[in-house]
């Protein structure tokens, strides 16, 4: 193998070399120009011709990731490890309406290419990053778990207290429990859309009560993980 | 008493014995289904062929809380210590309405089932993580009391606030002071459902000089708290 | 002095010992009743008897606090000190509208009573922790300083920037800067009403561009005076 | 050099002297009387007589900025470094409206006048708490970019899935992705104005799921900011 050969390799295979940064970041801008025309695509309204032109783009782009995706096929030692592998997987997703020839618009598969987007993470300083992540997660586990619990519990009760308060106020904005859980759910996160609220005393009170408490429960998690991986970062420096 | 009558035994006395395990994870599925079958009779417009299957599946629900209700008490070692611990009260609920053949139709007592849900609890990881956030209440319980008084205060001085900025010029929306204290609790929440806003330039000013304080107030108890678990933990880990 | 005089009198001097307790106690329930009073005046369509009775509720109270602000200054070790004190002042506005014969229907003096809640500070176990939030806050000076100062800019600049992307298309709803600033202050502070939002694609992005950034800073002050606090009690404890 | 010039060159070079501060105060108070007028100014039906006047006052302000600039400029041991300074370029975007004699109405030059609000942060104990945040912002730098990423991904998946759930009931709220990731970020922000929400089951199922993880990541880059801040000054305080 000589040694332009090898150079051209290299970027397949480590990540953090200069040459596998630029094709990385050349895969990045035609990933994102690739979904900028899946959403132009839905525009009402668009004239023939730049409707042509998003198509065209589009087989474009995706010729180019059908290449690419050979490139990593071909060059990887072992094809089939990285064929099986999460970013493999994902790039397979990104050309497969094309290979399958189920032509591409409007197909949602496209979408997927938005995974691809994760790649950065392969770069050293990013996957530590996200090891510390996991490491956080690891470490407050069985307090999310207890959290996100409460805030299930939460979202059920409160569901059936309003139920209960604004049924028979407002029966086609709080029809049963199930669409009662909807409006926890845009309470307890203070979305609060206005789509539906109490209007009686005690469907107000109830909610006052449980946005006391509520919107407590429902911060604390991400609280905990901000908390959680300041620990874990603070560990590694020492 | 024999081998098989004693590892039947455990399940009830040793929470992480993997037969206990595989019984409770049995009642917490039937309790999640328990409330869905609540849930769903809720709904409006249900044929009725459905109606008569939800209220059979509630029955038979039922019927198996009774049973398993009937197997703790017999089974416990101390059965009047489990009839009156605090998830012995909570079991009684789930099977009360049909012992006492009120029947179960829209009985609100079928959602202290719910409550059954933290039979988890008792599972020795997570009774760690209840332990934890209790000695984190403790520690920080002066600093959230102070903050909780805050927040009444404020609820109650924005209310007057408005009241007096808006009251004339939205005697709809803002009739009393009372009514003000709900306009409190969403605004400073940041909910923000929109059915009652400040129209005035006087009820504008007041708004965000209130938001400016109020909202940082109300956010510090759950900061207070994930940063006191946070150091629970970390003294546990020394 | 004999020994019951004694301990009459220590309520006022030692907040800390039982009897004072029991008497700050009922001092507090009375402001709470009187707030509650001064709220229910405010509802529309009350009977006239529940009017009188309310009215003649406020005299009594009013009354007793008179009767307690008499016996803090006689029985008080220094009374002009006490008068002139922090306390001592909010007592006096309690009683003042009664003192000066100005009746008290509707003086929005009476709300100021509620200050005396803060009569629960003098606890030394809440007096530690008031002391605390002051040593946070010192602590957390500068940065505070930063972000309440970034966060003013902020909604200045979003105002400016919403006002030149939204007046044209929606002169009533963005007629001017300064009503643009209540829509950044409730757009920053994530309530959100629904009162005035963009509909221009410019003002959109614009605002999607405010929040990425806004939301942060608006929430970072909250989580220093968290973690400050949190400090502070463990540098208390070592 | 005689003494009072030196003195009055002082302010010029050592924002820290008594002299410099009460300058720079008085040019504070300036900038902030000029964005007032510039917000009056755009206040609808004013009387022709008060739009003279602020007219007259903002040619005033223009004139004591030029002067200050030209005092600034001529004062500076070397006066080519402060132009090019980024103070010096902020300043002359304050006066480069009237040199250039555009005239000043409605330039949103002005507003640039802001940023001299930063000149606050030349104040050593201000700056100190300026490098402490660049300082928290490089410590943390990897997991903001993460999370960063990742709220871009939410709000790019959460448009693509609420299109597709609610683009054929609420064509007219949500008719391309591109209008659906204004939704996105009005929601995951938790402003939620209520212009568009979703009605279908499909569409608040998958908007209750995309709130369950997204509302904590977008929070805690806001969190890892004010733990990494508090952090660094518990490093210099040792």
């Amino acid at each position: 193998m000589d040694d332009s050969t090898a150079r051209f390799l290299r970027f397949i295979r480590d990540p953090d070399s200069k040459s596998a940064r630029t094709f990385e970041g050349f895969v990045l801008l035609l990933v994102l120009y690739s979904l900028l025309i899946y959403s132009l695509e839905t525009l009402p309204g668009l004239s023939q011709q730049l409707r042509s032109f998003l198509s065209l783009s589009e087989s474009v782009v995706g010729s180019l990731f059908v290449l690419e995706y050979s490139l990593r096929v071909t060059c990887s030692r072992r094809p089939l490890r990285y064929i099986f592998s999460f970013y493999g997987v994902i790039d397979l997703f990104a050309v497969l309406p094309l290979v399958l020839g189920i032509g591409t618009n409007g197909t949602i598969i496209r979408t997927l290419r938005i995974f691809r987007i994760f790649r950065i993470l392969k770069l050293s300083r990013y996957s530590k990053s996200v090891e510390r992540f996991i490491k956080a997660v690891t470490v407050a586990r069985e307090d999310l778990v207890i959290f996100s619990l409460a805030s299930v519990l939460l979202v059920f009760m409160s569901s059936v207290g309003i139920y209960h308060f604004e049924h028979n106020a407002q029966p086609d904005k709080f029809p049963s429990i199930l669409h009662c859980m909807w409006w926890s759910v845009v309470t307890l996160t203070t979305v609060g859309y206005g789509d539906a609220f109490p209007i009686t005393v005690g469907g107000k009170l109830f909610t006052s009560l449980v946005l006391a408490c509520g919107v407590g429960i429902v911060a604390i998690p991400a609280g905990l993980l901000a908390s959680a991986l300041t620990k874990v970062r603070e560990d590694e420096q020492e």
